[in-house]
């Protein structure tokens, strides 16, 4: 068993998840905690990498499972079911995050989360509340983690305190988060190597609700229009899956990061829910969702009201 | 609907869980939170009382359960089985806690644990991070609920996080934690008008693992003779609950709060396990256990042990 105290985020870690490890081993060493360690739970994707490479930093270390009994810090999830294999055999020392909860832990912990728009917001008040030291290069994470899940401010996920974090990290950092976070978002949009099935499961979320079992799949991009001449294979591979798991209906959203709306495809049997919930037209099985960036608070929402 | 915020511990409040919301509500009002309104789910027992007569100060509100809706902080517990009722239909917007975990929530919010000996730690590291102060009347009511939960620092369960707050809270409050705290433990003794029934079941937990069912009880005293003169009838108490509830065995523990021991009274069919777990010899189903004073680090544990 490692004798490190081992960090990381979720499975299928997107930019909060992967920076958030680094800057709270950088927080628990800044304590004392030596042998704190960010690990990761999968693969780093191309928005991460941007930041990383932009450090010039490396990834940490990609793990499997935890052995038993090892000591764990969570960052940016809570759940088991998101969580890396095993770790119900673990000693969870620590989490931080900021999303709803579900957690049970037979022993006392340290466990803190707050309803803002990214764990980082959450990281950057420890570090402030302890008199930690935020450097140019923890600067540059949390600003990057911030940009990523609020889309540069602009999702309605975003807090007040997110807004004030993001003030003193562009000070310390140097960066703009219009002029970095745009690039960062950007880079991550880069799909061209990977099949319409690839793209659907970047960030696909299945829900079972009121009798109905639906998909709602989300992907950022700087360029409708490369996903829409594509229309009939991204048809394809959604209908595929809607046969092999028996759903209702499928909503693939592509997200334009530059505009702030949402195109969307809607297929399967109840894919008229879409009309209803947004009171949008839809042809052609699309329809644009205006102002419409965030899948938990926009896009979930209205389409559970319209299956009741 | 209250529009105030209601905060409150858990039911059958201790000093902690009582205090804890008269200082939640001080801090959220600090911070210009002013529908604060710290409430009470349950009698305030003699110890509780001695804190708030010295400070001059009335109970919270006495609350049976809380309205649809209602926006609630949850202070010193966070499992729905220890909380008011219809919490299922509440909003909480922020727990702070130092127990283990059985927490879930559809929703944000503020959650705050830590690995310490009381629900006032934390709290006074809260004040301490948010720059607010803490007065006198603050001080006294953080240091009593330290001095309840360790046993004025004696128990198992006493961290350096509580001794280093203590440090600070005799000073603002100009009282000896030695001195106010076992004035204060001694007025919680005082069982004077129970029955011995009534005096098993200040503090009773139920416990079922590796198929037996049993009951640990604790009382806190000052006089070990006092409970035992009445032995006899205490074991009729004790009997009658294992006849109705269907025990195993039940363990009846006398904490001696000034010499830091616990007397037991062990009954019921595996009433034996008392022996294996403590090493320690049974006499007319009494046992004299040294240096032992916390239920949940040093007597459940071993007993858990022994069943297997």
């Amino acid at each position: 068993m490692s004798k490190n105290v081992l960090i990381f985020g979720h499975k299928n870690p997107d930019t909060d998840s992967i920076t958030s490890a680094i800057v709270m081993e950088n927080f628990e060493k800044k304590l004392g905690h030596e042998n704190a360690k960010a690990v990761r739970t999968g693969n780093v994707n191309k928005e991460t990498q941007y930041v990383l490479n932009y450090l010039g930093m490396e990834a940490p270390e990609l793990i499997d499972d935890v052995e038993d009994g090892q000591e764990v810090i969570l960052v940016d999830h809570n759940e088991a079911t998101q969580c890396v294999n095993n770790i119900a055999n673990a000693k969870i020392l620590k989490v931080v995050d900021h999303h709803t909860m579900n957690f049970v832990a037979p022993y006392q912990l340290y466990y803190r989360t707050e309803p803002v728009g990214c764990t980082q917001t959450v990281l950057f008040k420890m570090y402030k509340e302890n008199d930690v030291e935020i450097d140019k290069n923890i600067a540059t994470l949390m600003l990057s983690a911030i940009a990523s899940d609020t889309l540069v401010l602009r999702s309605p996920t975003t807090t007040d305190d997110d807004r004030k974090a993001v003030k003193e990290l562009e000070k310390i950092s140097g960066l703009s988060i219009n002029d970095f976070g745009v690039d960062m978002l950007k880079a991550g949009t880069d799909i061209s190597e990977y099949t319409p099935e690839q793209v659907i499961n970047i960030d696909s979320k299945l829900f079972e609700q009121s009798n109905k079992k639906f998909r709602i799949a989300q992907v950022n991009t700087a360029d409708l229009d490369s996903i829409f001449k594509n229309q009939a294979y991204f048809e394809q591979a959604i209908n595929e899956d809607i046969q092999k798991e028996n759903l209702d209906f499928y909503v693939f959203a592509a997200t334009d990061i530059i505009n702030s709306n949402s195109k969307i495809i809607s297929l399967g049997n109840d894919a008229g829910v879409v009309e209803k919930a947004f009171g949008v037209p839809v042809d052609n099985h699309t329809a644009m969702l205006e102002n419409v960036v965030s899948r938990k608070k926009q896009i979930l929402p209205p389409i559970l009201d319209n299956l009741k």
